[in-house]
């Protein structure tokens, strides 16, 4: 009764092409590789029996032996986020319950093994995400050890039920075994080149949720704009931010971010980019910036934090401390690319030190000297650090556990990662996955083709790779075009992080991805279309 | 007092970079270049005069000289619609009204100075949209001939209404006399590779009001879905929409875009383009389309309308005199494009015809029998036509009235524009203007700097260019991603089509640029960002 999925070998053309000639009346139960799940899992079993899910009497319930019950309500919120979308409003059901008929999937128990479900926890870099899921009848049960693979799997869940032709909700004999391939799947975005509205993020970390990731990089601060309030330093956002009350996050606001992330399985890791990037910085913070010279005279603009001054550490001392208590995650990205030397190179004073550390010209020993400093000031605030591969570039001297952001074309990346993990560093990939980046077309595919694994280097290096992360720069997009533009394009990114690794077939990933993002537009994420074709609910916003 | 409007020499570079640190808090009343006309006016006279504005007493009222007054609900709307941009809600404001102090800009009288004000008419091609307006106290005064200029003028006077520090509306004295440099400004949208909900087109509407757009190219129908709903031939869209119900354009959809556009003195000019680019049509109906032969016997797939039989030009002649009394304007585009031989070639039935005809193995012979019987049909509905450049390019007999679109890169469109004006034809250029074709950075520069006009030719062969489209071609695009792609990048087309050909003023037009889309965005259209920067009411929606 039960087959192995076997991913139909379709070409792109052939899924294209066909696409309007689709006829979305047919009669049977679904395919198993029709119902689109996304990521795929690692393991996975499906039958033809299928059984009715009824908005009257379907319930998912704590199992009988979880170490989680109503008191757990990061569970609790998940049972009524996932009932909402498998069934629509809740409201139109919340009266007449009624008994599941015999035919019926009854239930959904959902069945925590640890000691800790870890309820009130927030995910990190160890978290165990796996989960074990079987729909059979009278009930379905999901099984994990914790909150977090019990996230997921509820994901999994609400993507195996359908509507058959009735417009009645069903769901197939299935059994899913899962993990993730990386421990670290994110997604960056960019609230400083523009200002991006709390709905905006909140509705991406539900869009992520969707696609399992679990990492929100929020590039929070650089050049343009300082819209985070500091307690320590108010006049950070009140100078530095495009508008001191209307384009700022309020603490309460940050607050607000972690939480609804935390409730999804989702790690938020600030970025607080220096010593460039902080042109914004400068508003705020007198003398934090180096003075640049035309000649023998300041010029009146500025460049990267003034590496110099004591004053400059003294102020990321306190600044850091503050991050460290606010960010509940273990990891900070501390930035550390793109420092411009001009500026430097153009201060005396600067010209000076420069002599006396005996740094000669190179302005990379005096950028590394900025940076050993910082993370020795980040190490003292028990957090780990991200950074950009510049400062691994630089040689600069790094703790063991620091981990290493690769996003540069030169060298090209897959030498950059095995440089990375030679010299027994973690490493992320984020150049494949500039989604910033666009052009005319599909580029949903190459996205989708990149692996962070395909480098040459030992199993070792290779178990170095925690993930990857797709970066949505702020340039070019604000609360008008970002989550299309993000999303499905990202959803490329999320399996290829999730996934088995020989998860690589195109147009068995077009089909899916092009029905995934149907489900995104259903559940009121603006995601673009893949190609020609229609969604049975399109998006009602604008 | 009053100094003509120079455009500041400012370069692109430099409005970038001073883009964050522009101070939105700055003091005295605004400069007339800061004040953001899009499209800027043909003549523009300010002063640094400024008068308040009160949503308590302000007005916006027919002149008591006016051929048009309060039955003319095509103004009442307008009236409506352009107090709420100014003010925003009405709903505030209902209740209080004062008297205006001194020092306010009392009312705006709209004077409609020919007989007939054409109230309930629609525009057409030879539409006079000029308007004259000048701004003082106690009143401002917009001058137009008919109701629609006087629609060009009401948009003109809300760009001219800033905010001060206080959030106090203000209006700096000033003179315009305005008219459109090209007759013919459009848009076109697809709804055919993706279904666009009414709401999409109405919002789009909306925002080429505010553009100053006049002309709706509704490519309707194509290849991948046929969603306009025939009263004469049901089974077109009933068997070929992407759903029968869900994803089509009713009678009173149709009505309701063509009254929506007119009451913003829009035209709407459907497209139905055969003979190719017609799949979904052979949904609906037996024997339109060609049979293609795999060797000698037919393969099961279709090629364009079968240009044969009799039987075709009966259904063409039953379907466009339903078009033409559906679809008021005096135009409808026949399409005309891509028309794709290898079907044909494959038909023996074609290849006899072929002989009979005389027309040996030259195919574009054969497309333009068809096309020169279409265009007779057509023509016997008193309807004029445009056509894409193809069918000028293979010869085809046209009417003097035709319109030439040019859409080709091959030749080169400056080549294709002097072509078509030296054998007679009016000409519209849209080549440049493919605004689905997307690439990062900042492509509206190069958008705005082409112009329609640049080709060598007589002053005569210039008169015959009506103007341009923008098209946004569906593939890519449907409610998700539409309107942030669209706008403000086909804001660009508007400055060129409507301004005087000397404001090519790339600096310059950035400025104002980022101010209108932060102008559209407040009025509810997510235009997208031109590059880093903030509104001060950003986009609430998602």
């Amino acid at each position: 009764m039960y087959r192995l999925l076997k991913c139909a070998p379709l070409f792109l053309a052939v899924a294209v092409c066909s696409g309007w000639l689709f006829d979305d009346f047919g009669g049977k139960p679904k395919e198993p590789d029709e119902i689109s799940l996304w990521p795929l899992p690692q393991k996975y079993q499906s039958s033809g029996v299928a059984f009715k899910l009824s908005a009257a009497s379907f319930q998912i319930v704590h199992a009988a032996q979880s170490s989680a019950g109503p008191s757990c309500s990061l569970l609790e919120n998940a049972f009524r986020r996932y009932f909402e979308y498998v069934f629509g409003d809740l409201k139109k059901h919340e009266k007449s319950r009624k008994k599941a008929r015999d035919s019926d999937l009854a239930e959904l128990q959902v069945w925590i093994t640890s000691a800790d479900p870890e309820c009130d926890g927030y995910p990190s870099l160890n978290t165990d995400e796996s989960y074990e899921l079987s729909v059979d009848e009278p009930s379905a049960v999901l099984k994990a050890a914790n909150v977090w693979g019990a996230l997921r799997g509820l994901e999994t869940f609400s993507q195996l039920v359908y509507e058959d032709d009735y417009g009645a909700n069903n769901i197939n004999k299935t059994d899913i075994s899962d993990f993730p391939r990386f421990a670290h799947r994110g997604i960056l975005l960019d609230s400083s080149r523009h200002f991006l509205p709390l709905k905006v993020i909140l509705a991406n970390l539900e869009a992520m949720a969707m696609n399992k990731f679990n990492v929100f990089h929020w590039h929070i601060v650089d050049d343009q704009s300082f819209p985070y309030m500091s307690r320590t330093f108010p006049d950070l956002s009140q100078k530095g931010a495009y508008h001191p009350f209307t384009h700022v996050y309020t603490p309460s606001d940050v607050k607000m971010v972690i939480e609804f992330a935390r409730l999804r399985g989702i790690r938020v890791i600030p970025e607080f980019d220096t010593p460039g990037h902080t042109q914004s910085w400068g508003n705020g913070i007198k003398d934090l910036l180096t003075p640049c010279y035309s000649g023998s005279s300041p010029s009146g603009s500025f460049g990267p934090v003034n590496p110099i001054l004591n004053s400059s550490y003294e102020f990321m001392t306190q600044f850091f401390k503050e991050i460290s208590t606010v960010f509940p995650d273990a990891y900070i990205h501390l930035g550390g690319d793109e420092v411009d030397f001009s500026c430097w190179k153009s201060n005396p004073d600067i010209q000076k030190f420069m002599i006396e550390q005996g740094f000669g010209t190179d302005y990379s020993k005096l950028e590394s000297f900025y940076i050993q400093r910082l993370l020795d000031i980040v190490a003292a605030t028990k957090k780990g650090y991200m950074v950009w591969q510049e400062v691994f570039d630089n040689g600069v001297k790094l703790k063991a556990d620091t981990q290493i952001h690769v996003w540069k074309e030169k060298p090209q990346y897959p030498d950059e990662m095995a440089a990375v993990t030679a010299a027994g560093f973690s490493a992320l990939l984020s150049t494949p996955w500039y989604l910033n980046r666009i052009s005319y077309g599909q580029d949903w595919a190459n996205i989708y083709k990149a692996d962070p694994q395909n480098f040459n280097g030992t199993d070792a290096q290779k178990k170095l790779v925690i993930g990857g992360e797709a970066c949505l720069w702020g340039e070019y997009v604000d609360a008008t075009n970002l989550t299309p533009r993000l999303w499905p394009r990202a959803s490329a990114v999320a399996e290829r992080l999730w996934s088995d690794k020989s998860v690589t077939d195109v147009g068995n990933a077009y089909n899916r991805l092009a029905q995934h993002r149907c489900r995104m537009v259903k559940r009121g994420i603006p995601a673009e279309p893949l190609f020609v074709g229609h969604c049975r609910h399109e998006y009602i916003g604008l």
